[in-house]
């Protein structure tokens, strides 16, 4: 147990630096280390692995609706870049320049993409000629660049890991209809996997994508009450269509502007998952997503009968992602370094349960332990990573539920933000004066207008005109 | 026929000009685009699936290896591109530079990665302690930048696709093993999923990768009688360890260098699968690789019965990737479409066919057609999808033999390259000089020292030396 305890009391409570606890599980569990490149980080193998498991169910979701894979290159010559005005603004002040390329100096400098918007409208320039070559549904899986000042692993970093979806269409009902489709299923992708609870909503002008006619959010709450955007699904009309000249014909053999969508998740989500269910002892990883799902752990392995019996039983689980740790360390350590690792189930086999034909299986979400016959495991073992997520995505729900209050004036605003942190539900006349002023007393932003409305009040929590929209608002990552 | 002809008039024939036939393959099958960015392609849809297939085929073979997947920046300061001398003087003269980020100048300058070496040993550098940390067996999928003057889709761009393993060993040998391990992998690869046959050996000094202590590779030859590198995999034994002080702590507690491997496999496969598999009429896919296996073509669909039928054998197929084309072209149409984009079987079913139960099986590979039973399609469609792998695989491997010539002079070796290409056995000396003669007087290079040594002369091809060592000499893309 000392073992144990050396390797655990290198974690901070999360009550004490959440902070800091983010940073010692990150490490521990060997998700991340960081790099002699500033700002960037290392994503070691334990951590890539979770976001292998993460893209495969996010690209079988996106394949189920038609969207391709594809690629376009890493850099946006300058010019291309300047063609939609929103656009550059927003993006311009944090991208990288390439202006040396095999030993001269390029003629036109390069940025490296922060988000390719700029290059699909380039592709699509060139392959769609009419409405047969429509709708272009497509995604990439790639890094992108934005020059952050401060960075966190996951969270906030100079590259990260992402995809993104772009898509084109006839019309601007189809363009709207695939961005709520993608917010869904993003929205699903965060439930049922990830078993995050989200708040689907629409952002302010203020807080949408630089060149987006509309941007859909979901939002997820952290475990220290902070809001984190989990992906967002862009609505660009024509606008993009317009910059970059990208038309076809139509049926009526008349020259028409596509309208687009983009659609963007990230590596990021990996942070939601530690932050919104992690605890002192470490990770815990959903089950859909745990890279091992089940441990086996034998006790007093030396004993005879018990690493035969633990491999047999690591056999009869090889329809699972399991592993046996036959190492010569402590079975209280291998414990410790299961729980940190976030593995969902541990099974604990050694010489007494040999001989009840039985063993120990333990769940990292809740601690609980029961005793279960050997023949029975891998049927149990279904029903309980699936009981897990159940429950994982239960607590979490709760969890945001009793941190998210309404407030009917500024005072209830600051009484909450004083001493507390979640959602807020208040409502907002609109305009973009009140953010402002919400952002710059309290810190605040507007998470999103939430698709589910509720009416709280009848003018706005800031300036107390006539007010129609309800809007959860945070501190956000 | 006429609409037929039309579409496959745009290929220029393969005898008349290989690198036009190559082009008119790459865009009529809708692989690549061109982009705004020079000497970088758009890959679409029907490209990238493609690689995703080959992708998904090498990492579950680096999977059984012991191999993790993981992610490291795609920014190399210069101070650390510049530690490992040899290395250095390889690559720096084709990277791209950025030299501003945010907006402001960097204080150092990053490169794009040409290929991850270094950031390799800066990771190791921070993760390694002690001989238990060993062996480290990684891999990144990602893409990497050389600022390359002419391009061709898929074989030379300024960036491409690519995975490159990096492993670190305790020992030379045990570094010595990965390295020969990850060719066999490769040879593997190309022949059983590729149906691409390979020569595998050893590069010379002269063509090995900059650092390494020893570099193999598999070599294969195309249609044309030009060679293709397709996987190379380097020893570095602790030459990149010594550069980095990348230390671990023995068994014998004594801090000793680690020895170290790379291996890469890039998106100019794509291009191997085009030029040694395509003919006259476009590309022609191993079945392993093709995202879609079956087309079934409707004929006279409006015909009673006659769609309903094809998507029941649309369903009966649902264990291989097959597609219906219902579209209203005409078969002709149909056919030549289904044979550019080089879709393995195409399935032809008509009013007459459901008459008889059967139905018409076409090979792309040969052209072959047979009737067979509908019930008995599926059984069939598996037995032709094996076939049709083993006899790419034989006609690639007849013709690279007819290609291969074994030269004992100059003289020869001026008559052979005069008027055809392809693989000449020669003996060679081991020098330098003797490589840059050839190059210098016939454009060819070594392909490599083969593994199966055969003794064709006992003086060297160039010099007349004595000579021990048999090359594979040709000229290559």
């Amino acid at each position: 147990m000392a073992e144990q305890k050396k390797n655990v009391e290198q974690i901070t409570a999360m009550d004490v630096d959440f902070a800091q606890w983010y940073t010692d599980v990150v490490k521990k569990a060997d998700l991340v280390s960081y790099t002699s490149v500033k700002g960037c980080m290392a994503i070691r193998p334990a951590g890539f692995a979770i976001w292998e498991l993460m893209k495969a169910e996010i690209d079988r979701r996106f394949k189920e609706t038609g969207v391709h894979n594809m690629y376009l290159p890493m850099f946006i010559p300058e010019s291309l870049l300047n063609k939609e005005k929103d656009h550059v603004e927003g993006f311009a002040p944090e991208v990288a320049w390439v202006t040396k390329g095999g030993g001269e100096d390029l003629t036109e400098r390069l940025c490296v993409r922060p988000t390719s918007e700029t290059l699909f409208c380039d592709y699509y320039k060139n392959t769609i000629q009419s409405y047969r070559d429509l709708p272009q549904l497509n995604n990439q899986w790639c890094s992108v660049v934005r020059w952050e000042k401060e960075t966190r692993p996951f969270l906030r970093s100079r590259e990260f890991l992402w995809q993104e979806g772009h898509t084109a269409h006839a019309t601007a009902e189809e363009s709207h209809e695939r961005t709520i489709q993608m917010q869904n299923v993003y929205a699903d992708f965060c439930e049922q996997t990830l078993a995050i609870p989200v708040i689907k909503g629409q952002k302010t002008e203020k807080e949408k994508f630089a060149g987006a006619v509309d941007t859909y959010t979901i939002e997820a709450l952290m475990h220290d009450g902070k809001a984190l955007q989990c992906g967002t699904s862009h609505d660009f009309g024509d606008g993009f269509a317009r910059a970059f000249d990208v038309q076809y014909t139509g049926k009526d053999n008349k020259l028409q502007y596509v309208h687009q969508t983009s659609f963007g998740m990230t590596t990021r989500m990996i942070g939601a998952v530690i932050m919104v269910h992690g605890d002192d002892s470490g990770l815990v990883l959903p089950p859909a997503v745990a890279p091992v799902q089940i441990m086996i752990i034998p006790i007093q392995q030396k004993k005879e009968g018990v690493l035969e019996a633990a491999n047999r039983l690591l056999e009869a689980l090889g329809d699972f992602r399991v592993a046996l740790d036959d190492s010569d360390r402590s079975p209280g350590y291998k414990y410790a370094e299961q729980e940190m690792r976030g593995i969902p189930l541990r099974v604990e086999l050694g010489p007494r349960d040999l001989e009840n034909g039985s063993c120990v299986i333990a769940r990292r979400d809740n601690g609980e332990k029961e005793e279960v016959r050997i023949d029975d495991v891998p049927f149990r073992v279904a029903e309980l990573l699936r009981q897990i997520r159940d429950d994982m995505y239960e607590r979490a729900k709760k969890r945001m539920e009793e941190r998210t209050w309404a407030a009917r004036s500024m005072d209830e605003m600051r009484e909450i933000f004083s001493d507390r942190s979640g959602f807020v539900k208040a409502m907002w006349c609109g305009c973009r004066e009140c953010e402002d002023a919400l952002k710059e007393e309290l810190a605040v932003t507007s998470r999103c207008i939430p698709l589910d409305q509720e009416k709280i009040d009848d003018k706005c929590v800031v300036c107390g005109k006539p007010a129609e929209k309800m809007v959860y608002w945070g501190r956000a990552y």
